[in-house]
């Protein structure tokens, strides 16, 4: 999508290792527009699957998805990181390895959300490596729905996420691929 | 707005004391018909001030200020409860008190992306005790921006957020305000 790697070259910033800096439109402040025409993309990207619900999960994944739902009129449901009361006690749980703090945490959705009758579609801002995305679909699995791919902005190609989801046969559309990254600048694939 | 109040009377779940549940629409699984329809009353609220940034804090906030955000053709900027690395150092704070936790916290919004020449509206789902209201407008006031009014889609008027932030001259628009509820109903004002 070259809107996007357009905007990623514009006004990204490769900060330490690995980490690409997208808070001006993407993570933080949010650009309508750009966000706008991502959704379309993704709908563009899946519009061969039949997609009843897209899955993501919180925080930085639900602006993407619900700009995204609106081309696929389908509602959202997002995990949620934290046990709260205002989540059911009955949940699907999918687990999820950050290498940042180097501890795993659990993802949640309310077993009303999603049935297995879902044909679900899995949005997220980055593909890295790949843990959320394992994770959402631990809850896919847990709830006998379908998972008919998943979409994410930009793919750190240079990590392993991308490779550990499409080895299991999951469909992975990104919309910008990042082949490599250093301050002296960003190259995709 | 009508079509909320039917959606929360048809859906909506009073669980324990002044717990709303909302979750199969607003803030778990996210309905984007009637998101659509927020957005566009949010709109129709404000539709004589002048906004150039929509701001919400995570998480619940983002599915609806992203959606708004497209009738008012502005950014939207979400502060973020915890220090992550796609967070600069340079932040503009507020500190919210939970009495669920009864413990303070903060959110941050990067110092970039508000300026003084802003005028912002502050979009949220629920407006209980006014804290994660109050915590934003410490941001928009750090800021030096304009604070044009405060939308929420939910009030509890039973609680004392709507009348802190009033009585602070703060614009206030709720789209349903509930005067009462308990297991036996709900009735708005």
């Amino acid at each position: 999508m070259q809107l996007l790697k357009d905007k990623i070259l514009q006004v990204g910033r490769v900060e330490g290792e690995g980490v690409l800096k997208v808070d001006s439109f993407l993570n933080h402040q949010l650009d309508i527009v750009l966000l706008n025409e991502i959704g379309k993309a993704f709908k563009e990207a899946f519009k061969d699957a039949e997609v009843t619900k897209i899955l993501t999960a919180e925080v930085s994944g639900i602006a993407i998805a619900v700009i995204a739902a609106q081309y696929f009129n389908v509602p959202v449901v997002f995990a949620k990181k934290t046990q709260s009361k205002n989540l059911d006690s009955e949940t699907y749980e999918g687990e999820v390895y950050s290498y940042t703090k180097a501890q795993s945490y659990k993802i949640r959705v309310s077993k009303r959300y999603i049935s297995s009758e879902d044909k679900i579609l899995v949005l997220d801002d980055f593909l890295a490596n790949g843990q959320a995305a394992l994770g959402l679909k631990q809850i896919v699995d847990a709830a006998k729905a379908d998972l008919v791919g998943v979409g994410v902005v930009i793919e750190k190609a240079f990590q392993e996420g991308g490779s550990l989801l499409r080895d299991k046969a999951i469909r992975v559309e990104a919309l910008a691929t990042i082949e490599a990254m250093d301050s002296n600048g960003i190259i995709f694939k």
